[in-house]
């Protein structure tokens, strides 16, 4: 195995010691019937568990983050991904909190994923890694804070495929979630949205240094494919209107347009380098696998077709996030959930912010989001025991 | 140069001799400032031109349509693409009108596009082919209408790309253009849709069998980026709903999922298969040049920034639609363009149309566009002395 490229060599061992990993004591069984083995997944802490072990926050990433949730990732240099939400005095308050964040399984930043090596082989797994749940990666996550000592969650959050984690917390451990904040996400995949997975994949299929998967072992990385994927993908993360008011038909460095290929607009531009700065930071595999594990959730498929069926009886508070111009888990998908929340008898608040920042929202620095969640988590902290805020 | 492929050899001379080639007496001067000579346009005709040359309805087509809006293409041998609109008694009807349409330049189905060949060097452009506009297109239309022996238009009809053409028309040819009718378009295309088309053409661009254009020599086309940016757009052609309730998350014939990345779900199924069969029948290259020419559509920019002076005393009737789920080219688009011919004092009719078909609408079964249109052009045809509809 050839490896010369940092960009390949950084998963487990090649992480700063600094990047804790919890290397599991049994297998992973699968949704698929895998036998997962060994399984290792990579976390960051934040803050300190108090002697109740009642204070500790986990938040879940979405599909290209990692576990740098408030801190910045030695890997790539990029600064935490949510320093909006968590660390001292925000929402998620790192002077009070005990923030957990580990990178899902499946991923590139340390956890077991198929970039992992295979020890039955010797290799990089490759698509010899077993494809992957959303449920997959919330038991992970349980045999992490179970290692961790801790038996009740007071809090599970995340955005988008985040989201999705937070409800499955929530759906398959209710007594260990004591409040939920799903955000900016939804109970199932949509068609649009498995469809522009679909088109994700098919672009790093169709570079030839995908090589079916086997691009670690030869040194070669499907980095236009994986790029195609990306940019489409990131179009859906903002609203047309974002994109109009941003970018509109404004020239890129030029006075008129060239008459060629080039990048003449500012949006043909600003792709581009999405496109080829994700490739430098994320591996090609763990995009389908992530994207995949996406696709297959659909909590009320796991319940008999019925979302409240989740959620019958939970005593975990609820408190549902959307924003007006996500078109990627655009509010009726929450208003899903919350129909199935009140059906199953949960207690649960609700906010549409009105927001033009499309599904990146979520990430980005929008008030009503730290209004809204700082004051749930506020009275949940109290309701929890865990006193007021200073 | 080798072109054993069969859909590689389909430009000019190996289209059936049914199909009429208008060969340019003059060079064709391009917005970009290059002469395009020989210049050749591929089309159809359906019915009889009356002796006042008065009922000449030109159809203008979309991104991947083609000459045979009302005929079996018998290249590809798929049926007419617009048989709801256009033939004996539908709304243009082919037994009072005389029906022209053809290729547009920069196409791939007989007109003089990227795939002709370049008498400068006795290769095929490829590249070197000028990159064309929306102006470019309607401007070798109205050579063809010239050479017809058409002074004036009875009507201009398109949808989508065809919609730019028609304003097009409607802008630069006033006095030629009796009655337009631009459908699910534009005056401009937004920056999501330029985005759209950038990753539709960096999936194409990725494809090493791209060859940087040069594909018709080596006879080895860029299919799976071809397939990846058909997909992709394809999406854009649908709305969340038709998408929800037409494949939801069924799965494409198995019980369970598979734990692969094999097409589980029916929209996956789908995409793929629009993909396979777009790049049977579409010049990869014809489709970087048709994107980037409607990336380039700014009917206001080219009025000094003011789109009712594309418009300002205009005589032409306009028939303006647009679908409440097309998210591609939604009704504000449509609305924009009512607001600039109101102001220019232009006679005007808009519908928006309650569909849930997406974009797409505008060519299938939706019995409100052809009440709409069909009343339009009855009234239109009575105005222009046509007589009423038996």
């Amino acid at each position: 195995m050839s490896v010369s490229d940092p960009a390949l060599s950084r998963q487990g061992a090649s992480l700063p010691r600094a990047t804790p990993i919890f290397r599991a004591p049994v297998p992973l069984m699968t949704e698929g019937g895998i036998a997962l083995s060994p399984l290792e997944v990579a976390y960051q802490t934040y803050g300190t568990l108090n002697a109740q072990k009642s204070n500790a926050v986990l938040i879940c990433h979405a599909l290209t983050g990692d576990q740098y949730v408030a801190s910045s990732n030695p890997v790539t240099g990029r600064p935490g991904w949510w320093p909006t939400m968590v660390g001292p005095g925000r929402p998620i308050d790192t002077d009070r909190f005990f923030v957990i964040c580990s990178n899902v399984i499946g991923g590139c930043m340390g956890s077991s994923g198929p970039a992992s090596l295979n020890e039955g082989t010797g290799q990089p797994y490759g698509l010899d890694f077993p494809v992957l749940t959303i449920a997959d990666m919330v038991n992970a996550q349980a045999m992490l804070v179970d290692h961790l000592g801790i038996d009740s969650l007071f809090c599970v959050a995340g955005g988008s495929m985040g989201g999705m984690q937070v409800l499955q917390w929530a759906a398959r451990f209710p007594a260990r979630v004591f409040a939920a904040m799903p955000i900016a996400t939804g109970a199932r995949h949509s068609a649009q949205n498995i469809a522009f997975h679909e088109v994700g994949r098919q672009a790093v299929m169709a570079d030839p240094d995908w090589q079916g998967g086997r691009y670690l072992v030869t040194g070669t990385r499907p980095a236009k494919g994986l790029g195609v994927a990306r940019m489409a993908a990131h179009i859906t993360y903002l609203s047309e209107n974002a994109l109009q008011s941003k970018f509109g038909r404004k020239l890129q460095n030029r006075d008129a347009r060239t008459f060629s290929f080039d990048a003449d607009f500012q949006i043909e531009s600003y792709l581009r380098y999405q496109g080829e700065s994700f490739v430098e930071r994320f591996d090609a595999n763990s995009y389908l696998y992530l994207t995949r594990a996406m696709d297959y959730f659909d909590l009320a498929a796991d319940h008999g077709g019925s979302l409240s069926q989740a959620f019958q009886g939970s005593q975990t508070r609820f408190c549902v996030v959307s924003f007006t111009s996500d078109w990627l888990f655009p509010t009726a998908e929450s208003r899903s959930i919350i129909h199935a929340l009140n059906a199953g008898g949960a207690s649960v608040s609700f906010v549409e912010i009105d927001s033009d920042k499309g599904h990146d929202a979520f990430l980005l620095d929008v008030p009503d989001l730290f209004a809204t969640t700082g004051g749930f988590i506020n009275a949940a902290a109290k309701a929890r025991g865990l006193g007021v805020k200073p």
